[in-house]
């Protein structure tokens, strides 16, 4: 017999303690994916993915793109180098000053490197002849690298100089179907937090540079979080502090009994921007009427590099990574028996066949159960690993199996139990948890 | 009955025959992918790229991927903000001059913008503790936007300033695995021309900026590309005219008889470039015998967004797209009959049905199959454009299916045949002519 195993983990790049270089480890989750090899210092505020952090954007990304798709948003890709005149007509290049990267061409021509493209998207649409109502809504969004000088990168991916963005932009005919389509990208963005499976807050935004008419913050709760949220826990109501005057007394209800303040790491924003953008570029479409008027447009970002990093500092110990399940590099981790030993004797074939069975059987799963084949060490020492990785179940096999070759160990991560299951126990068991 | 259609042309963006701005029209590809909605001009040599065009791009990006897979290949990202340093230390500051973007930060220090990343990923490992030689061969691999300041941007995608690209970074233990690694490389990138459908020819390079031992150049032969390629028909031995001092005499065999000129575009390049950075920046291993050594490295780049680009030019009329199927937006659209047509109430419901047909018996055309369902336009305005684009398959509900409703009318652009099918024969004629 034989069987595939795709993914093994001798044959990945994870380099562990990494010298933390100059620069200061100025958060757990920084820490942690320094130390167990998923991203490395780069220049400041600017990382190497290695290949499990990519392991885990990719499912990241997977899951956005699925849902942007399920309310019709349409994949694009601009490029970085945005014309400094774009931003200098919009009043941005002064509003964001230092926090722009600016740079000039071999003619002298001068460009900033896109933290955000609402100049750019608006303007892609005023260069054609306007569409007809009947195009509208559209919704345009793009995953690429932006960059904002941050005068104190810090977090590792938190708050980086160089990051990975989801950033959408949508277009309608009037405020009100602009209304609409901001409602349902909120929906949309609360679905994706669910997916992933984490706890998330909606507060009431600050606009800041975007500017617009409302704006709304994904939060998620975290004592290294940057912004303050008040709640009310009367009414349920959240809010940046930054919009509140009087943080003592809730702006929704009235009451003051029963505010709290939380700290939160903001992961998406959301605004509706209304004329702002698309009058200044004359932006516009034919009604119903053969009448040419402005659209109205939402502009929603998503940190995907920084939510990657959100999750562990919000799920993670101080030594040990935790993931949500859907976003763990791999969800499975098989450890063979060391190399050597009268177990891996009696066991042989054993991981192997495990492995392809879990994959037959939960087809979700392919590519996402890993062997680690590096049996020159102990099981000891590669289930301490396991288990400071996060995996979510880690599959022993040990001296347990070498005596009765029908029941495996399994280590489920996130209630720490051991069990001895057999093959079909074993199954079920994951089948259950894994979502 | 109802059947889940969802990929529909009225839901993607796809803007027609957009102004051309002030850039010249340099290519029949730029041209096409211009005209009919594939990407559109952004600042010279930069181009937002559209729904369709990204389609392109992913089917393109997932076969590079699996190959990479197959050899081993690990994923990773390098940020495109690169110490100006490390490329002073190398030399290649200098010898880039004016085609490397530069920028300063808001404390001054100096950046450039990545065009390649053989000093990043030589450092990458040069922080590590060296690796025992156990883990070598290393390959890496990231596809990702890169920068070149081109004093004359032109051709569209084929020769832009900011630009995808995959490019690998391989390290040996000594120069003999590293030339077994380099031609597995090279091998595997043969696999992926094959793989997409396209001729290519391997040439011996240039190794120019980069260096090292040897270098191999693929190319696709086109009028408009920049490379001349000298052809010895009697050894069949190609070779980049730049590297011949006596063009009129094959370097391999002497023959003088059989040689010809041809232009390429080039769409992959590999060097062998042994410890050129690895020595500069003391990227070293532990040997067998506890010594510590300089790695040999392998460096290979394919230009994504160019190669889609060339392509379309090699295949394409001046004005009709010609894809390869691999990589073509959709393989097989899906033309109802015209709103409002006595075709449209006898075949109501019949495209859908086609369309699930289809999916359900081809599960690799899985999101590759469209519907124009823009029944608002004649069937022969759609016809045509569906034509202009190239899908390789375009399926027409029209009278004949209206008369006998088992049979539809299919459109085979290659071939420019048309057929009347059942729905069993359609599904084995798009079977054997899919790839």
């Amino acid at each position: 017999m034989s069987f595939l195993v795709k993914h093994r983990l001798s044959k990945i790049f994870q380099p562990l303690n990494m010298p933390a270089k100059s620069s200061k480890i100025t958060s757990k989750s920084l820490k942690l994916m320094l130390d167990l090899g998923f991203i490395q210092n780069s220049v400041p505020g600017c990382f190497n993915f290695l290949p499990l952090g990519i392991k885990s954007l990719q499912k990241l990304t997977k899951i956005i793109d699925e849902e942007m798709s399920n309310i019709g948003g349409q994949k694009m890709l601009f490029p970085s180098l945005i014309n400094t005149k774009l931003w200098n007509d919009s009043g941005r290049l002064e509003e964001a000053g230092p926090e722009l990267f600016k740079l000039q061409d071999r003619h002298q021509k001068s460009y900033i490197l896109s933290p955000t493209h609402e100049e750019v998207a608006t303007e892609m649409l005023s260069t054609l002849s306007p569409l007809s109502y009947r195009e509208f809504p559209l919704k345009f969004y793009q995953i690429s690298t932006k960059f904002r000088d941050e005068i104190k990168p810090r977090f590792g991916l938190m708050r980086g100089r160089e990051f990975i963005m989801k950033d959408m932009y949508t277009f309608d005919i009037d405020l009100n179907s602009a209304k609409k389509t901001y409602e349902e990208v909120c929906e949309s963005y609360e679905n994706i937090f669910k997916t992933i499976g984490m706890d998330f807050v909606k507060v009431l935004g600050n606009s800041g540079l975007m500017g617009g008419h409302l704006s709304h913050e994904y939060q998620f709760k975290s004592s290294i979080g940057e912004d303050n949220l008040l709640h009310c826990e009367s009414c349920d109501y959240y809010v940046n502090a930054e919009l509140c005057e009087d943080r003592s007394k809730c702006p929704q209800c009235g009451d003051s009994n029963k505010i709290k303040v939380h700290s939160g790491i903001e992961v998406g924003h959301t605004f509706l921007l209304g004329e702002k953008y698309s009058k200044l570029l004359n932006t516009k479409y034919i009604s119903m009427n053969q009448e040419s008027k402005v659209l109205q447009m939402g502009s929603y970002g998503l940190g995907i590099s920084r939510m990657l990093a959100a999750c562990l500092e919000v799920l993670s110990t101080d030594s040990d990574m935790r993931w949500p399940n859907s976003i763990a590099p791999y969800n499975i981790i098989i450890l063979p028996a060391k190399e050597g030993s009268k177990e891996e004797t009696l066991t042989k074939g054993v991981p192997e066949k495990v492995y392809s069975f879990l994959e037959e059987r939960i087809p979700d799963l392919r590519d996402n159960i890993l062997l680690d084949d590096r049996t020159g060490l102990t099981i000891g020492r590669r289930l301490l690993e396991a288990k400071r990785v996060g995996y979510p179940f880690i599959v022993v096999i040990n001296k347990r199996t070498s005596e009765d070759s029908s029941l495996v160990e399994l280590f489920h991560t996130k209630t720490k139990q051991t069990m001895y299951l057999t093959y079909e126990a074993l199954l079920d068991y994951i089948k259950q948890n894994v979502h």
